[in-house]
């Protein structure tokens, strides 16, 4: 199957980015801050990378108003890059929030959560 | 190669935890408000799913200075998932966001995307 | 002078009603949780308010991109008086807020914070 | 009583610099964004405001969790500033949220609030 094919490369191509990124991630925290922009970020400590989330939610919530879907990707990519550089900083990965979705999307997972929320 | 193999096989487990939670959200859009959460959240509309994200957002802030790893990864979860679903309410999905995050994780990514920052 | 008299009275209209939110929400910090709103979101910790708050922020975006002038109002009004319960849990209060802006804002405040700003 | 005299000077204070603040708000959305702070950010437009209040949301949130009562209060100085541009851009001012506050906060206004919430 053609989309199945398809599907191997995009999601290999798509974890593999995720966990590159986090391995770059890695590599520069201990890096010259004047050497790259995540190296700066690191250097002004884990109250710098949570100002950004809160700014990049903002973000994407006004890109999505703006009804701007290239925006809204350029957001949500800014969003979920911010979040993986906090978890590095933690000496966490993507992988684990990934395996917290998988546990939560196993056979009932959604409704799960479904049930969790509705309390 | 061992890592290669077990790379390959964690990097499926999240790619299919990113894409098929993106299908069932897809299912779940026009379904039922009283069958599950999502169904609810989308029958509420956008201004719902944004509001979630911002609170997710502030959940992620208050874990990360808690200095709590496992509420840590479960609010991020909770951000990813928030996000995905607002993909999904405008067409979009993982992919999307994966393919922006490669765009910018070339050789030199990170480092354009500092020179972008710091203008 | 007319409009000297309507400031004065809308004046002490206004700081009556800061100074008396935070004079009750003083009183029900330490009131049943169920007994009120308020105490109950005392009861539930810091944590809880400091959640309202990115909610509340969210909300005001989400209104202002709306253009719904009553919605924004209700909004910010929502986002204040949940910045309110949050200083009262600190044992501060609206004269603090509002001393910090009259502060910046003497003769030359806004450009002093301009300045700042622009570092 | 000293405490009441002291609570008038505070109280016109805190209305003049909420009221000041204003009149020197709309005063510059028409001025060269060279000019000031606030000029500059009223020419960037509604989401560069709205930016900046996911932003101090954010900062509100950390500097509570810091436990620094100086930097909420500064935090939360800003946030207000922030609302207030806001307002301004929308031709709504201070007094429209304090009336708002003073619409909820009547002989039942906090409970009636509660009530509201808890639906």
């Amino acid at each position: 199957m053609t989309e199945h094919a398809q599907g191997q490369t995009a999601g290999n191509a798509g974890t593999d980015v995720l966990r590159r990124l986090a391995q770059v991630l890695a590599a520069r925290r201990g890096a010259d801050p004047a050497s790259s922009y995540v190296a700066a970020l690191y250097a002004k400590g884990q109250d710098a990378i949570l100002k950004k989330i809160g700014e990049e939610a903002a973000e994407t919530v006004i890109a999505a108003k703006n009804g701007d879907p290239a925006a809204l990707v350029h957001e949500i990519a800014d969003l979920w890059f911010h979040t993986l550089v906090l978890l590095s900083q933690q000496d966490l990965g993507p992988d684990d929030v990934l395996a917290e979705l998988a546990r939560r999307f196993g056979r009932s997972g959604l409704e799960e959560k479904a049930a969790r929320r509705g309390g």
